[in-house]
């Protein structure tokens, strides 16, 4: 469907940025911007295929991926100045993204005959793992092992999407629903600073 | 055979509730407890199934592997004051479980027709490969690379138990001795502080 | 090719070095020693061909990649005092080995059927990835994100050898010819302290 492949572009778009932004902290050269901003937009998908068996990983087979970061690149580096008054809408597409590559990420899995709790995993594992070795190779604790609720809410979302899918709901519907879902979460936990618990803590 | 399959679920058991134990001193919530006890359980086998190109991964076609991290996890959660007092249990399984994963990860490689010298870095790869990728997530230096000596045992353990299957002995023999003599080697180790000589040193 | 074939472990042999030496400062064990001279030499290699879905990767294919990681690793431990001084000459080893490794990585993917966006960029991890590893395995920011330009030959390089190809040049000179590209550009690199830019350097 034609809206989908446009918000896969946008997600990865908007990703690519989040990798690039973390570059100017550190001071990285282009070279590393450029590595950083790549593995932070394909990097969730890359270890999904990966461990599935989907390969080559499927950003390959469609170049417009690539474009589409280094369009984020250059955005970068022009409007970096505006990036942050952006902020929200920046947030927004985030977000936008995060829930889509979750559903993209457990449809593929679910094709290729995966039970429904490794889809569910496969596609939160999509929308994060990005950022988890975009922090890795920048030599932080993953941030989402800290402080943030959203991988929760890819988890939470895809097992709604699944639900809504065994209710008979429309794939469409389903979709939206569940992105909608994880919007809405992941926005009220920015705003009420929800955050999970922290086991054992002393 | 039953026992081999209820001794990778006990080693599953372990591996995780070592994982989120390390989530205990990094302060992570909940989410992060159970992605870093998810990696260390399956995280070895991961990488040598995406190496050897037997995909999906092993994990994804049981869910049992699931079921058993996430009692880890739980365990850990309900019994953490008990399982320091346990420590010496803790440790006899986790050595059970690392032995059990470098034979079964030797087996599966060599099932694909590679080399035994490759075989033997599978196992050793499927046996600590976990801990490897805890550490790194939580910003450590990988304590295997420093301190432990479970990593030859693995190495060595994985020589003999080919010797043992070139001289005849029959699978479930050579996999036992091959066992225990992993876990003599690195109980002595414990016992005894060896250690590795570290090359170069000034 | 035969020429090929033993630049491929020369490469293999000095990456396996430039792993050992790195182990020295951080004062690792002989286990710890032997996994980053390992992951050093064939991590690129590996990371591609599990994206590529070339699998076993390529290196399990060949016992003699572990030999010559083996004799690597023994290399630096008998003459590391004489490694220092040797030290224009491994460099040289090395430049050669990335040149041909990103060349190797590039046909490869190439030969899969896949975009020559896709084999240049695979042609650069090839090449470079294997210390980003190294450095992440280390606890360190990796190298190539801040002071090396090579990342940037290598991916120029593959550039060069694709239009060369196009050129109708016979493999062998396109493939001399960007080898010695890959090399002029890094030597004259590190002599004139070539960097490339930071982007949004305050």
């Amino acid at each position: 469907m034609n809206y989908i492949y446009i918000m896969d572009m946008v997600g990865t778009f908007v990703f690519a940025i989040s990798g690039a932004l973390v570059a100017i902290k550190k001071e990285f050269d282009f070279f590393g911007a450029m590595v950083i901003a790549l593995v932070t937009a394909v990097g969730g998908g890359t270890l999904r295929d990966m461990m599935i068996g989907s390969t080559p990983v499927g950003w390959m087979n469609d170049t417009n991926y690539l474009i589409m970061i280094g369009l984020g690149i250059i955005f970068s580096v022009l409007f970096r100045k505006y990036i942050q008054k952006l902020s929200k809408t920046m947030f927004l597409f985030d977000t936008i993204g995060i829930g889509l590559f979750t559903i993209l990420g457990l449809q593929k899995t679910l094709g290729l005959g995966l039970s429904p709790m490794i889809a569910v995993l496969m596609g939160m594992v999509s929308a994060v793992f990005g950022g988890v070795v975009r922090d890795t190779l920048t030599n932080e604790v993953p941030l989402i092992f800290r402080k943030e609720i959203y991988a929760t809410a890819c988890l939470s979302g895809g097992i709604i999407f699944l639900l809504l899918d065994v209710l008979g709901l429309q794939n469409d519907w389903s979709m939206a629903i569940t992105v909608v879902y994880i919007m809405v979460i992941r926005i009220l936990a920015v705003k009420r600073h929800w955050s999970l618990p922290i086991p054992f803590q002393r």
